[in-house]
Parts: structure tokens; C-alpha cells; sequence
């Protein structure tokens, strides 16, 4: 089932999604190989080099999300195993020796450089730009050539290069974070904690307005909550839509198991991503009608109907 | 189990009651108990002096339906295992010898009496009118006492009776049908026929304005259709309401089955009342994503994926 | 506008519908015309014999309710002006020196003999039951024969006729009430109240399982609640239903005025039977969301967006 | 106003914004501003620097989606005027002189890089990468030096420069489309042309799971069907969600307007970001019940209904 101790990522080391691997208590210690987009993480994962692969699927400022969601759209046997969230801090980094003052040319990764241009404008505002590769070659950049003065790039860059930061939280958008999932193949489900999400990609039978609410439906009527609902075309004719889908709880409870079936009697076709702890760890919030208990009881009272046995 | 041999139903012999208990197979040469209400026609069934009771459920003309109702949501292990529905017409009818014209003074049930207004003023405007306890007891009365001249009864007493129908269909509202149910104790449910009806009553959460909503989505989200529904004042309380429920298919229908399932989950109290074929029997029609094999497919596909098997 | 000082209602003088009758203020003082049943009473409303007519419309022991349901869906231009509501209670009254051991016969409706079954069962278990046309001509039967030792009425009878009470609140069912509403024709609205009903009957658009559902959604996105949902099937063919619905608020409140234009577009025939103060005189609970100022406010938004005034 | 002349774009000349630009008959012959992300835009409509911006709403290769809708929903009195497709195709393009075969290192826009992963890796397995800030500055690149012997660009800077067509269509999705809108300052909505968009942002009142629903019933309850749905989270606090919508039709559609003030009525915060032509030119479909005349109807009906004049 893949190279046990191999865990593939968006690099090079530094990488925000290496940040995120590194919340991996399972992979400490393993191999990690550097990929350079998703869809090598993705075949990675498939063709069994790696156990697992760490991709960007909310909001990230190292590629696409929504070739992720494609992705594990058209991909099969991929499994959603956990969810981490890293916050999104970009640092101005330069050589020992080298103050604010000193920095006139400026090297980074283009859409990086889009997320701090009100810091650049307010202090360095006749700055120039080279482009670079990801958000750490930026800062590797500095000492392969004296080019540029100074790089963008996380601030962790530091403890493992000899730099020093000029500026930390220089990014337009303070709260920013970027949400990862771990992908590995179709396995063993990770156990329930209480806090978990699970992650669906699903059709709409056709165009008509009320299948969406019909779908949805299979949620509320089970107490599942959700917390992403995004429509993506499918593609292959116009109007028709697909959903991805991350509800609240984990396929082994009862409530979700029961709405996933119903999505798959709805749907023409519908993905399971996985059942994962939250990166929150916050517990799920339910109201007790839909305890698994509830569900068992119900169980039991149909069973005990069609037997023809009297009511309790 | 009761009385193997014996049904009750509204008498006396003639009524309309009876004749929905004339289409039942099971009671032909049987022993057929007359009662003089729906109370007394329950009790029977639960106290075992019957193996069933015909009662009215829909647009009585020989009683009131709103108790029918609040009995079966009070009485416990009562169960629907059959519907009949006898179109409702009334005659006149006197003793031979009588006509038309020599009619002055009328015997009637009140209700009886009240829906022929509009014939009687029509072709008897100036006619008298003598109450009767039910819609036989208007007949006999003509060969008790002269004091009446005719009556108004079911056509169908002239077979049993020395009696001539001075005039047919007098009744206002010429598509009048009552429908009857035929109900027994807990037992072995009737086997599906593929046009089949399913009857509840279940009790609202609370007194939220979504909740009714929650409470048909649990039919409609798979594709059961409803046939009645009707609101009844709980009685314990102000603004509190359960719902009289019929529902298109068998609890052996998966769709069916899963929908109670729903119901009882979501409802505070929910009584099944029966899975039994229709009167009409006209086949129930669904759309194909609801049928059996769906759900079981659905159930297959959920166990894979909780067992971490590839996806097919 | 009719005959300003005459009102009809279910005769004659003592039954419940007069009861309720007494509860109007307006109709104090003015002629009160008995008749012999719903169709009766409506026509004096249409033909302009009678200002307002008293009729049952739910619970009723004096006639069936579904006729004056199916009558307020098909004659036009009847109004909902009020509603009131009865305590059933019956007694068991006789002539002046009569006591309860001397009672052999007794005279009462065949509905309202059948709601005391279980007192007369205990009490007078050898008993016989000569009929009547109503709760009140029971009574005034024993002025005119001897045949019956006591009478079956509503104990308010004793307060007009020289008869006395052998027994009180004998009916089966201690908590009956019936539910009245004063009928009059197309005209000024009663004012709101802040405690108003508002009752329309709406056929659905066809036999889809989403239909009703889709229907009261039109209540619920206005947080509109309904104390009364009944299907009614519709006659002219199979599976057609219309509903009958009693709606929380009265028209000239914005969310239900908004609702019931929704209904009208849904719903191929909408009949609106008026908006009325409630019997309860319990007042309207609705969430802020759907006050008044929020309606407007929103029709002056979206006015602003058309003709492209910045917002605020 | 803005400056009449002047429309900004994310430049610099050739990129797909450009593209998109070129569309609008109205820019023609005017002045077209090249900015270098997103806020910069968006800063020229509201400053009036430029009379509007185009700028990318989904799919873009060219910079993120997700920060273009959470400024759309915090700036105000911005307008989406028209929408515009754009397929997403990438060239390898060189100096004249150059084949293929002397390729050996690439300039590229990191993003447009990773998506022509495939082809490279098929078709020059051991090249060099350099980044460029745009997916022109890389084709520009070549002039300046010779440290690149290709680069990868849209295919149309082949019209503008002197640099010749080495391979075409080598991105990996052959089907990509970027769609971007042209956004203005409130003022005159666009007229309707029967195949129109409506967009807007909307909160949800809070997290309880019934809430989505009646915000898209609010839509489907006026037959109108929505073309985009994505949840984005709004910041301030854990769990809670703002919707970026697409809804078929123009505000002038009355069915459109009344779902809108649905919307504000229920949401505590909604932005309207217009309505405009759709692309792809397809007219609207939608059920006749939810053409303009019904809602007029049901207005016309409610009027009356209020003045107590009789039914029509």
C-alpha cells in the first residue's frame, strides 16, 4: 500500500505546506520528497510512492484550489485523513548585515508579493521585483546571487538559514490561513474523535432549482451541519453543477451515515473524500434528535413494526 | 387474538358501514357484530370480542371523523389492514302502495336529512320530518308507525326489506364517498401489493414554524407522497398539533421504511397505524431513484466505505 | 350588504352555534334567523337575507364540518369576519319532577346520544333513545309527549324552559370544544387585532411530491405559522388535493400579505376566506426578522438598487 | 464618475485580463490601465481613477479568486456591470531562431508553469525553470537576456511581439476557462436582456443547520435558479459563513426582486453586486408560474383582496 515512510508536499522545505506536515505527528521522522504542484502529490499518492500527500484546498497562496477539488473530483481511491490549518505570515528577510534601508530590489513569489503590497507601497514604496518560484527560493535566491536585497518568505525561514527578518506580519490580510488535508489511498477510516468532518463531492441529479435544496435536505433532515458548500461546474455540458461538501461529524455516526446514504440514492454521482479529525479540534454540535441512540431506537422500532410485534 | 369469526361495525344492517364491510373477503360468512359507535366498535378489537372493526375515517355521513382520529392516536396497538370506500347516496323510500305525491311526513337521520335539503325542497317543499338514530332505523321506522310516510335510507335496503325507492340519488353532493378502514390488533402486516397505503400520526417537536417542514422532508426526501394530511390540536396544550398522515407504499418498501425511520427520529410520538392496500388500488407511483435497489445499493456502498474497500 | 340586523345560524334557539352566536357583540339586539343547516345558513349570506351567518368549522357535534369546508371552497365571495369557540357540554335534563331513577327513555341526537356513551352506559344501563333533529329539540320534545323521561341537551336549555338538570358534563369527552366562525360576505377586512387568523384554501399545482412542501414554504420563508393544515381531496379527480390553512396573522401584516401573494402564484386556485381576530385572543408570535419595518425596509432597499442610488 | 476614458486591468499587455477587456465593446478606443493585482483595480473604481475594473471571479490562472469575493464584500457601492470568459490557453513561445529542440531553459509565471506540468515533462524533461511576475513579463524576459531560451505565455503575444509559436495548447486542462466581471461604482444597473446574472453576497443569520436552507428557499420559492453557491467563512468568529451567489435572471425580473428582498428580510447582511448579461448569452429559462405578469397578478389580487372588493 505505498512506501510507508514517504510523505509528499509542495516544496521546498520551508513551504507553507511543509509548515503543514509538520503538524503530522505520524509523519515525523518519515521521508518527506518535495513535489512541485498538487498533481504530482496526488500521483504520488496513487501510484503508491508516497503514503500520503499534504495539498492546499482553501485559500492558499501556493496554487490552485480549485484544481485540488478537480482533482480529487476525476482521481479515484483517494482518501481525505486530516485536516491542518496553517496561519499565513510572510516575513521580509535579508542577509546578516543588511538593515531596511539597504533594500531596494526585492525578491518573491508573485502572487506572495500581490498579498504584501500595502506594506511595500506604505515602506519601500520605489522597491523592485524579481519573481521567484515558490515562497522559499525567494530567500534561497539571496545567496546565490546579490540580485535582490532582500526576500519575502515565511518567517520560519530563518531557523534554518543563516538570515535575518526585517519585517514580520508584512501580508495585507492579518487573519489569513490556509487551509491543508492530508491525502493517502483508500484505507482504513481514521478512528471517530468527536470532532471530525467528513468530505463529499457531489452531482445534482439536473438543472431544476429545487434539486440543490433537495440535496441539502439530506442534511438538515439528519442534523448534519455543514461547513463548506462551493458549486463547481462539471464541465462536460452547461448548467450542470457539482457540489464539494464538508459536513460536520464522521461517517460512523449514525446521522452522517444516514445523510450519506441519502446523497447517494439523490445524487448521479458522488464522491467520498474521508472522515477526519477537524483541524479545530472543536467538538461537533448536534442536537440529541439525532444521537446515535435516536438512530438505533428508530432502527429497532421499525423492525419491531414489521415483525408484527406489539408497540412497547 | 379475539374472535376468529367475528367483525363489528356501525349498524344496524343496511348502513353504509356495512356495505364497506360486504367488500371484505375475510368477512364473508362470518359473524358480523353491530355496535352503535366507533368507541364501542374499538373496544371490541382491543378487548378481543373481535378480530376486527369497520369504521369511517373520511367524509362520514354516519359519524364524526375528528374522533375516529383522536381514538386510533389514543388507543395502543390498534392497526389499519384494510381500506374500502362506499359511495355515499341516499334514496327515498315507503312502504308499497305509497307514492310520491302521498309523502308528507319524512323519517330521517339528521345528517341524512341535512344533506337531501336541496331535492326535498325541490320536489317536497312543504314535507314534516321525523329524526331516527341512523340511516336503517329511518326505514324500519315505516313498518313500526304510520306516523311517517317515507324515508330516507341507502338504496340498498329494498333488497332486504319489503320497501319501494320512490326516488334515487337524492343527495346534494352526487360524488359523495365515505372511506372506511377496516381495523384490527397488532398482527402480521398485509402483505405489499405494490398499491399499498401507509398511515401514521405523529406529533410535532415543538411549535417552530419550520418544523412541519422537517417533519414532510422526511417523506419527500425520498420520494413518498402524501395523500392526507391533516392538523389536530393535541388537546394537553395551546398551539400544539399532530398530523394524520397517509402515505403512498408499504412499510416493506424501502423508501417507506426509511421515511418512518426519519420520523420517528425527528417526532416526539409517532403512532404507525398500518401498511394495508389501497381502496382504489391504483398502483403507487414513484420515481425509479427511490426504488428498493437504490437503498440497497446504498446501503452496500456505505459499508465499503466504512470498511475501507476500494470504490467500484 | 344585506339585511344589516339579521344573522343566521343552526337552530333552533339553545344550540352550541347559537352559543357562539351570543359571543358577538355586534350582533346584540338584532334578528337572529334560525335555519336547518350550512347550506342554508351560507345561502342567506350570498342572497342577502343575512348580514353574517354562525357556522361550525372544526369539532363540530351539530353537523359535519368537511361539508363546510368543501361549501366555503366552492360558493364566492364569502368572508371570515370571526371566530369564536364553544365548550360541548352536555346535561341530562327533565320536566320538573323528575328524577334521575325515574328516567326509562331519553331523548337526544344520535351525535350527541354516541358522545355519551359511557356516562349512560354507567348510569342508565337499561335505558332506551328516541332521536331528534337537534340538541335543543331533545328538550322541548318532553313539553310536547310523554314518551321520553329526559332529554340530552346543552345546559344552558334550563335557562329558558322550565326543566331541571339530572346531571352535568355527562359527555364521554371532557375538554370538547367547537370551533365556530361568522361568516359574511366580500367587504372591509376587520381591523388587526395583533391576535388575527388569516384562512385560505389552495389547491396544489399538481400531484409531485415537492408540491406541498413548496407551498408552505411560501409560509415559513415569511416565519409565518400555521395552526391549521387539512387536505382536502378536490373531487374532480383522483390524487388532486387543496389544502385548508389557518395562517398566524392577519393580511394587513406584511409577512402574510407577502405569503399569500407567494401562494397565489404557486397555487392554480387560492381562495382567501378572510383575516380575523383569533377566539383565543392569544396574540401573534413571530420572530423580529419578519416584522412590519423589515418588509419595508427591504422594499426600500431594493428600490434604491434599481435606480442605482448608492447604498447606505 | 470616474474617469470615462480609463479602464484598469491586471496587466501588463497580453494576459488574460486583457483578453477579457478586449471584449467590451465599450473600452474600445479608450484608455486602458495596467495594474498589478486585484486591490489596486478595485482601488481605481473607487477612487474614480478609472471607470471600472476587470478583474477574475473564477478559475483564474492569473491571481486568487478567493481574495477578489472578500473584496467585493467589503468595499462598497461596487457594481458588477458584465462578465466575460476567457479560455485559458498557454504557448510556448521563443525568439525567431530558436526550435525546439534548443530549449533548455523556460521562463514562466509559476502558476502557468504547474499547469503545463504534463506536456513538459513529455516533451523536455530535463529543462530549467525561471519564474516571471506575469504570464507576459515571461515572454518580455526574452528580449532582455538570454538566460531563457523559451517561455510560456498566452498565445496571442505572438500578435504583439516578435517571437514565434513553438508548441500551442500545452496546459494540462485543455478545457479551462477563466471568468472574469467588469466591476463599476453604483449607478444605472445594465439593462435586462433576457439572459441575465444577479450576484450578490449574503450572510447567514447563525449556525443552526436549517439556515441555508431558507436562504436558498428564498430563491427556489420564486423559480429562480442559481448558477454559483460557495460558502466563504466570514472571519470575524469560528463557524460562521457568507455565501458568494450567482442567480439566473435581472432584478428587473420581478421574480428576482422579490427573492433579493427575501434575502435582505432574512439575512443580517447582504450585498448586491448587480445584474448584467451573462457570457455565454443563454437566455434564462424559468417555469411560467414565475413569469412578471403573475407577480403583478398576485399583487393586482392582494390590492383588491385588501379593499374588500369582491373576487374576480
Amino acid at each position: 500500500m505505498g512506501m510507508p515512510d514517504t510523505y509528499s508536499y509542495l516544496g521546498p522545505t520551508g513551504t507553507f505546506t511543509e509548515a503543514a506536515l509538520a503538524q503530522v505527528p505520524e509523519a515525523a521522522g518519515k521521508n518527506w520528497r518535495s513535489v512541485n504542484n498538487v498533481g504530482e502529490a496526488l500521483d504520488d499518492v496513487t501510484s503508491g510512492r508516497s503514503v500520503a500527500a499534504m495539498i492546499a484546498i482553501e485559500n492558499s497562496v501556493e496554487g490552485g484550489v480549485s484544481a485540488t477539488q478537480d482533482a480529487l473530483a476525476s482521481i479515484p481511491n483517494l482518501r481525505i485523513i486530516g485536516e491542518y490549518l496553517v496561519k499565513v505570515q510572510f516575513a521580509l528577510v535579508a542577509r546578516p548585515g543588511i538593515e531596511l534601508s539597504d533594500v531596494h530590489v526585492i525578491n518573491a513569489h508573485p502572487v506572495a508579493y500581490a498579498q504584501c503590497r500595502n506594506w511595500l507601497e506604505a515602506n519601500l514604496p520605489t522597491h523592485g521585483h524579481i519573481p521567484s518560484t515558490s515562497n522559499v527560493a525567494s530567500a534561497l535566491s539571496l545567496f546565490d546571487s546579490d540580485l535582490a536585497d532582500a526576500a519575502i518568505a515565511p518567517p520560519r525561514i530563518v531557523e534554518h538559514h543563516d538570515l535575518r527578518l526585517l519585517a514580520e506580519n508584512i501580508g495585507d490580510n492579518q487573519n489569513a490561513v490556509t487551509r491543508f488535508v492530508l491525502v493517502g489511498r483508500n484505507s482504513a477510516l481514521p478512528a471517530p474523535t468527536g470532532a471530525d468532518k467528513t468530505s463529499i463531492i457531489a452531482e445534482l441529479p439536473d438543472d431544476r432549482s429545487g434539486a440543490l435544496l433537495e440535496l441539502l435536505e439530506q442534511f438538515s433532515t439528519r442534523g448534519v451541519n455543514l461547513s463548506l458548500l462551493q458549486s463547481r461546474p462539471i464541465g462536460d455540458a452547461l448548467g450542470r453543477y457539482r457540489f464539494v461538501i464538508d459536513a460536520d461529524g464522521h461517517v460512523f455516526d449514525e446521522r452522517v451515515a444516514d445523510a450519506l446514504m441519502g446523497v447517494r440514492r439523490f445524487s448521479p454521482k458522488v464522491i467520498f473524500l474521508g472522515s477526519y479529525p477537524r483541524a479545530d479540534r472543536a467538538p461537533v454540535e448536534y442536537v440529541d434528535r439525532y444521537d446515535d441512540e435516536v438512530f438505533i431506537e428508530a432502527r429497532d422500532w421499525l423492525r419491531s413494526l414489521i415483525s408484527g410485534e406489539p408497540e412497547a
